[in-house]
């Protein structure tokens, strides 16, 4: 009984309203694909009629789609804030708790969205998912302290990102295994191990992994994957 | 004045008719995104009348696009067909060029493709991409020589080749820069970088690495990689 508590009659204003009905939008969207959202299903998500909704949103279900996609980017990118502060994978990590906290909790319409081939697909839904994506390659590149990245350095943190994408929906279609703190530990890792393997040739990446080196402590990410991965790699001295 | 050398009067077999629209189409989609491309584009590049497309094709653009599009995947799939001989990295370059020589000649077609957000993408195209990431990471799977990849390293393979896939847009949105053979040389060092890291908490895929590194030439990328990489992880002796 949630909707005694706010009852239909309460006059809301114009953006209490609409926030009223996207976050209806949103928790609907979230759990399904946009097909199986309809117009209807938002007014009796939010306790208000119909024609209301239509009021709101007259271009009707693309129109819903559309706005809940960017009030749940605009949060999504608030979870890519972190101060610039202790080890960068700590920060990493922390980003990375938000960040996939975000798709177990959003996980059918994520999963929908990113996979494509949905008629409520647009070229305005693409260049939302595409602004999210270029925000956290942004944010990440602004841990670097290097004042302009170059192509190399930002070609690895962006097909990063992709990789997480698609770490994302695997973990979804896996029915959410590993759990999620794995997942996490696996992502970090595969960001040090890409950035180090850039840095191979390339003079910027390799002043950047010198400066994140500088800022870990031996039991954080980077020196466990050091001292797990030695025995691993140990086998490439005839390599060497 | 290649058309006066197939006349539009010789009688070619069903299957060879159908080859010839497919292959026009495909040329056109390649280079243009589907919007841009008409039935009339394609009966014009293979040099036959309109009514003669829609009598192969009825279902007009859409059912044109489907049909070049199977056929670029089956083409696709081909690339990633390498015999299990030889050091891993040298295999995986044999492979990462002809994918590479593949996007660069379907560029326009691949990107819009990939990008998403076009009306010409249904869950059939959807699902003929998916087909061939699936087809490239049981490719590359087979050279593992393990009978039964367990998550963790089937994960580690799935989200190389979204980054794979990633990082071919972003060289086609940057005029295809850098020059191909670094590009493909960096995705090596990549998928080398990112296994060793998963092989520091997955048995499985540390078993693989040290099979990998026992078939590796010290003058190969793995050998170059190791030496390079050397002084930049050296900053992480306080680390260990």
């Amino acid at each position: 009984m949630t909707r005694a508590a706010t009852p239909a009659y309460r006059r809301l204003s114009v953006e209490e309203r609409r926030a009223q009905l996207l976050t209806a939008a949103l928790s609907l969207f979230a759990h399904r694909a946009p097909e199986e959202v309809s117009p209807e299903d938002v007014a009796e998500a939010a306790g208000v009629s119909r024609p209301l909704v239509y009021r709101y949103f007259p271009g009707g279900k693309q129109q819903l789609y559309e706005a809940a996609l960017r009030s749940a980017a605009d949060r999504l990118e608030l979870c890519f804030a972190e101060p610039p502060e202790g080890p960068p994978t700590e920060r990493l990590t922390r980003v990375l708790d938000r960040y996939l906290a975000f798709v177990d909790e959003h996980d059918a319409g994520f999963a929908a969205l990113l996979r494509g081939g949905s008629v409520a697909e647009t070229s305005q839904t693409t260049a939302i998912v595409d602004g999210v994506r270029r925000a956290a390659a942004e944010q990440i590149l602004a841990h670097f302290d290097v004042p302009e990245p170059g192509p190399r350095l930002r070609m690895a943190v962006r097909t990063w990102i992709a990789s997480v994408e698609a770490a994302s929906l695997i973990w979804l279609d896996e029915d959410k295994r590993p759990p999620l703190a794995e997942l996490r530990g696996w992502l970090v890792d595969h960001l040090v191990a890409l950035l180090a393997a850039t840095a191979a040739t390339d003079p910027q990446t390799a002043l950047v992994v010198r400066g994140i080196l500088a800022l870990e402590r031996p039991d954080g990410p980077v020196g466990t994957l050091a001292r797990r991965m030695g025995p691993v790699v140990g086998g490439a001295a005839h390599l060497l």
